[in-house]
């Protein structure tokens, strides 16, 4: 996939971008190493700089950021929207951090701190502090005006929040509305209440799928009082969800999130956001080790009992991940909460008392074929048992982790995964020990 | 999570929803079986059902398509927008589908059939194609007077896509730069080229994260002659940006996105969107019982072997499903293109490399109490070979996927897992046979 319709970027002689689109210098830029980024940053007109820098992702603007000189800097961060320039800070080193704050007007700073004071990962944190807000009394013509005159300062005008006299917010005007209503009409008229207000200390990932779902271009922000504090704008809502999107996907892969771009990971710490979830897996995995070794004298006595091992551990490793990611993607979209759980648990349950027995009905006349009755029934009763039991662990502990505050990404398929590993094994043993009488 | 701010949404005696948030409403009619909820939606005011209907989850509209009378069906299609009638009719039933376009006026229905002949999952079947364009000689005032007068027949005018002579595409001005420009200026001089248009033939996926990474609200659509043909919104690229995530991180849990809301599925299609998989991916674990069945001897010979066959298989799969996972992202993300392979595998063998290097070393004394010398020194140089050879297939097998075809999270974690289960299994026995000489 390359970026839509772009030619290819092209870096001339002089080592300048010829480039008129800021998507496709970014697209270049983001595939060089560190130094010769900054390198051929320095060399982008002052404008195009600026729309390039815009669109980096921000683990580039943060290594920009530590490159660049004082001037340079200041001169891209005075342009940037001060919720954009909270995350960064948060980002870069202490270092650039100084130097990104150095480069900005006194009130600048202000807003800039007052989105940091707000907790990780809430609204407060994403929204713009730079909105533009009308009165309930206005008349369309006198809002439109008001637009005019003041709109250049604010980061977004395509939605207009309406105050109260005490700034309590009221409602909230779409820009096209404003410009295809009649212009004596009032604010109070047009404005739409349906549109409820956000706290600014609710969770971003909430806040963004409320955008999504309700199709917003923004949603309003207030305090605990109500009054309005800022707007949350659909491209943040949208890089939002991205974020923990890729959250989850990553902790379904035993790993943590990398934030930054793959070419600029080093190898090391590829390594570093794996080898955590790696051991606790492999010492969570001794379990198995253990189980093995109180039935050693059971594998002495029939060997051939091993040779199933592997198979039952991933039929039912991967039946409890099919439960845990859909149970996890059905809580990011709140279609199931942690009141839901009996119900939830017993459909599941129901589906993997389904599903191993279709896999051990289609297995059995295979297995028999090749290791006998005995064995055969052995087997395939473990295949039913250990689908019922997966699917029932892996739709409870993504509840369960939610319940005790933790994401449930984190404890999805790898974990349920291992601890079906070793329950399933002991399962198989007894069942073993039921038909074979060892 | 619920909705951000809104108050628990009630059904009063009469079985009406007594709740002024179309969003509350949505949310609670999501939780109800299918009958229960056309039953409730029926006694929604008119205006009101409309907005309800428009954020239900594309399912739930079907559902209430085919429950609802031929006067309610008008009433509700007549006001959606085209492209969100076009996805309506490829989702429901025959029967229904008919009572949609039946509802619909001679030029609505031929809007809705255009959208309709663009390939699947193409910019052309979620563009939409009611926008409003302007013209290159025009002054501000004209626009906006052009907007006021034709603006609310167009499905967004956030976004206004200037046109040449011909109908070719030109440039962009959004809403809010119209608004703020001088009277007299030129749309000519406003307008934004530096955006550049996509083709309705282009992949949904690459527009949406275009829109996403340039925080676009709207990209424009040209056909093969350039010409303007629709604009894809920003709400639209949201939805296929998390269509396509849900379908990443269900196939890396080894199932099909259901596509549905987690409580409408039945146990009988939450087993479908499964078993196929599950089988697959038994069918590919025989493979492990083959590599066992030639190692049967040896096992007999030192059944202490097998004991550490889960914890192997178990290590090996994850160090896989983390560079699968890493890989899909980054080519979801167009950090990685297939042009990279060497790079890319050269990368992850490595990471593979130190990772196991990690693991066994931490192993080594554990193993060896446990198990004696000799089988620590096997133990440990498996989980070295294991997790190297995870991470080069974990991290080829997406590419070589989209190389071919197919979705490279298809061939992610769970198919890189059994892989590894049984060359992982081949490499154990080797290794054993080399060094206790078996």
């Amino acid at each position: 996939m390359s970026h839509p319709s772009s030619g290819p970027a092209t870096v001339d002689a002089a080592g300048i971008v010829a480039a008129s689109d800021p998507h496709v210098v970014v697209e270049m830029l983001a595939r060089l190493q560190p130094l010769e980024r900054a390198d051929k940053f320095r060399k982008l007109p002052a404008r195009f700089a600026f729309l390039v820098f815009r669109q980096l992702e921000a683990t580039h603007q943060q290594e920009l950021l530590e490159q660049l000189d004082a001037e340079q800097v200041r001169r891209l961060v005075e342009e940037i929207d001060p919720d954009d320039r909270a995350r960064l800070l948060l980002e870069v080193s202490e270092p650039a951090a100084e130097r990104l704050l150095a480069g900005l007007s006194a009130q600048e700073r202000e807003l800039t701190e007052q989105l940091l004071a707000h907790p990780q990962e809430s609204a407060g944190r994403i929204m713009s502090p730079e909105y533009l807000t009308l009165q309930r009394a206005m008349t369309v013509d006198e809002a439109l005006m008001h637009v005019r005159t003041f709109g250049r300062e604010a980061e977004t005008i395509d939605v207009l929040p309406v105050t109260d006299d005490d700034s309590r917010y009221a409602g909230i005007v779409a820009l096209s509305d404003l410009v295809l209503a009649a212009p004596q009409e009032r604010i109070e008229q047009l404005m739409n209440v349906d549109i409820r207000p956000v706290r600014a200390d609710e969770d971003q990932e909430s806040v963004a799928r409320w955008i999504q779902s309700a199709d917003l271009l923004a949603a309003p922000v207030v305090d605990d009082e109500g009054r309005l504090v800022g707007l949350v704008t659909v491209d943040d809502a949208m890089d939002v969800l991205d974020v923990e999107e890729w959250e989850d996907l990553s902790r379904t892969g035993a790993a943590e999130p990398l934030r930054r771009p793959y070419f600029s990971a080093s190898i090391m710490r590829l390594a570093r956001s794996r080898v955590l979830w790696l051991l606790m897996l492999a010492i969570a995995a001794t379990l198995t080790v253990n189980v093995l070794n109180a039935f050693e004298q059971t594998l002495e006595t029939i060997v051939a009992l091993s040779l199933f091992i592997p198979l039952l551990i991933g039929v039912g490793g991967n039946a409890g991940a099919q439960s845990a990611t859909t149970i996890v993607r059905a809580m990011a979209v709140d279609d199931v909460r942690f009141s839901d759980v009996t119900r939830v648990v017993s459909r599941e349950t129901r589906v993997g008392l389904l599903l191993g027995s279709i896999v051990a009905v289609l297995g059995l006349l295979p297995v028999w074929w090749f290791v006998g009755r005995e064995l055969a029934i052995v087997v395939c009763l473990t295949l039913v048992a250990i689908c019922t039991l997966a699917s029932l662990v892996g739709s409870f502990m993504p509840l369960l982790a939610r319940r005790i505050g933790v994401d449930p990404a984190v404890v999805s398929a790898p974990f349920v995964t291992t601890i079906v590993d070793a329950t399933g094994l002991l399962v198989y043993f007894l069942i073993a020990h039921a038909v074979m009488g060892i």
